[in-house]
């Protein structure tokens, strides 16, 4: 077989546990520990893993996570991280919502160039409400929300083409810098944007960073299917992945593109013992990192930071009706139905969100195999590694299941190429403009 | 005597000059060269230059000169320089009008933690109004732009403020994160912006990254009193120079702060020779990269892109009016004054402005004099190095003029700290709510 499964690794603190700074192997300050991300991604990097990820949000209260209150804004740690290593991919979260599309076009151009190649940007709409009170404006509701990123993804497309490929002649003898007809100025005049351009930055190895996308609404998908290079999705069950990817490969195909040049990534959280036993003793340490007071407050945040400690903790998962429904809804929604599914008290219910446990709890083998089952049946293309704790997960994982992987013929240590699209088998992004470009761009252009 | 002349280095390309690409020791793709951004900061710093400064733009058109076209992004390279430099200062320019306050507080502050406390944000109002053709709104004014800046400098020092230095507690056995006496949340609602807060990241090294400014009208003057600890400024003259020190230290009297604490930085372009002969030599090597209509148009973006290829090369400088005024204003009133006294051509005029020849070309020791004489007599409390070509100009003058300042006594290579404000002789920014804070700053809160 010659596809592989790719593989990217969240960097946030010291990892997905909202506890997780409390583990006897995490450095405390790991959300702004530099030496911790440096450290974490040349062991990524040089474990085959394909791209580091790091995640943004733009409001807290004094409810927060701990790694939420304190940590580097992604442009400058990705950029910081770009010099440190040499292949491995670098992506980080900007919202669609609460920027410019000028200034975040050019940030990652920047990036894409300073690191050969290697950035990813997750285009997402934010949906915490709570972000409009930093902002000075009002939150955009949901379908607003990814009208505004649709346009704003055309005019980021659109600016990173700005010049072409040899457009920058840098002669010295004629004195001729570049070449005029190899400038595009993008005059785009829409509903939401007024953006003239050019870009002040030429284009990158790749051509234009990977984009990511993370939505799984109606309307996150067809903006995935029209815009994205990569989608990180809930890693769930194998049918809803499978189903979930399926709907993105044809929102794809719906515009002019190949199924396979939109990727799916499920984002699990792996927790890897040489027995069974041992796996689930290291996610009850995990879990018991946190009281369930915290366990309360992390469930609200999904709920637009709803207060649930006064409802009693083990009665039944309280009725909510509309709170929450402008903000996380897929995982709000997914926590309601678990919750009605198995009769869970809150207590439960908090717990389970606080602490996920998403069945990647097991063996090198069981955990080999499972990620193999969702990859030969179309659930996933690569994992977004999400460690509760990276200082032990990352380790666990790289030492016992990639070689696994590896002698079955789904993984190879060795990255293939220098450019994040080049490391996860997609093409270089040609501009419009090119000779070679697809009609259906063009058309759209 | 104690205090020593500091020193920045503008990295702009391949230097100041528009077409310093073009000179022989320059790489022609500087402006988007990794490597010699690198090898230019560790040859700053291993010199005891205190700061390496990246200006910015934020609208090009064909007629912009060249390593405005195509260059990084300040605060994504200045990130990359974080990780391969250890003591050099790392200061950028951002719009405050271009921008969003919680956006640009986190930036700095990401960029302050990750360099171990050495950023330093330059705050310009940009003067340029096709900057609002990229940012689908309407350029604001001269008078405005200072009055969104002020209250955009409010908003960033209260949110850097955010947490007290010892706010986080991290005790792994208790599970206590944070101290919520520690948090302030900012809740500014001002006439410009409403952002609530709080940011979410913690005080650096320095407590906060240094704030440099730039505007010399008034209103630029009274921004810098009120909020600046370090001033750019044309270095025109030493008369002027003076003069404008001494309006800006008032300004900051006026504000209660005190006098030392606001630095004035001339922006200066040595060119340095074994003999006068060598140093003009040198100074017409650079000025023959240029032809009179790229001098003509250099000229024009002053004046807000005016097109000057209509107007009698060999006549008097025209009679403007009022093109230009609400551009780069300073600036553009120092060219027409300097044409009208020195009765210039058009062609003059633009061949001057486009190779400045500010008086520091010269031998090692006439340029290191005049220097000492800028310095004693309060025109400077320090200088911004703007080579025309850096490759040529930084060797020279580290390796010429640096060591007679040591010998003098007014230059110290080995910098003394390891933050910016350290290495510029500022004091540690205390936060508005310490114990020690100044009362001024407290009755501001």
């Amino acid at each position: 077989m010659s596809r592989k499964i790719n593989f990217g690794i969240m960097l946030q603190g010291a990892g997905g546990h909202m506890n997780s700074w409390r583990h006897p192997k995490s450095p405390v300050d790991a959300s702004v520990n530099l030496d911790f991300f440096k450290a974490t991604a040349l062991k990524a990097e040089a474990a085959g893993i394909a791209f580091a990820f790091v995640a943004d949000g733009l409001y807290i209260n004094e409810k927060s996570i701990p790694h939420f209150l304190n940590r580097f804004e992604p442009l400058t740690i990705l950029s910081a991280l770009a010099t440190l290593t040499s292949k491995i991919g670098l992506a980080g979260t900007v919202s669609t919502s609460y920027s410019d599309p000028f200034t975040i076009a050019r940030q990652f151009a920047s990036l894409d160039l300073i690191s050969g190649g290697r950035a990813g940007w997750n285009a997402v709409t934010t949906p915490l409400e709570g972000t409009a009170k930093n902002y000075s404006r009002n939150h955009p509701e949901h379908a607003l929300r990814y009208e505004i990123a649709d346009e704003y993804l055309e005019v980021i497309k659109g600016l990173w083409d700005s010049w072409d490929d040899d457009a920058f002649l840098r002669d010295r003898v004629s004195g001729k810098f570049f070449d005029r007809d190899k400038l595009h100025t993008l005059g785009h005049k829409g509903r939401f944007f007024q953006v003239e351009g050019p870009l002040n930055i030429q284009r990158s190895p790749q051509g234009q960073p990977v984009i990511f996308q993370a939505g799984s609404s109606d309307a996150g998908i067809g903006l995935a299917g029209r815009h994205a290079d990569a989608v990180f999705t809930n890693g769930v069950s194998i049918e809803e992945n499978r189903t979930f990817s399926q709907r993105v490969k044809q929102a794809a195909v719906a515009h002019g593109r190949s199924a396979d040049h939109v990727q799916i990534f499920p984002g699990i959280g792996p927790i890897v013992g040489s027995t069974q036993a041992e796996a689930e003793e290291k996610y009850q340490t995990i879990r018991n990192l946190i009281s369930v007071e915290e366990a309360l407050a992390y469930l609200g945040r999904f709920f637009d930071h709803h207060d649930f400690s006064a409802y009693d903790l083990d009665a039944p998962f309280p009725e909510l009706g509309d709170i929450g429904k402008n903000s996380f809804r897929s995982t709000t929604d997914r926590i309601k139905r678990v919750a009605k599914e198995k009769a869970q008290t809150l207590r439960e219910a908090a717990l389970d969100a606080a602490t996920p446990r998403e069945g990647f709890v097991g063996t090198p083998d069981a955990v080999a195999s499972k990620l193999i089952d969702w990859f030969d049946n179309g659930a996933a293309d690569g994992f977004i590694l999400g460690f509760p704790v990276i200082a032990e997960g990352l380790d666990d994982f790289t030492s016992h299941v990639l070689p696994i992987l590896e002698e079955r013929g789904y993984f190879d240590p060795q990255l293939p190429g220098h450019t994040l699209r080049q490391n996860l088998g997609l093409p270089y992004r040609e501009s419009v403009y090119a000779a070679g470009a697809g009609a259906a761009e063009k058309a759209r252009a």
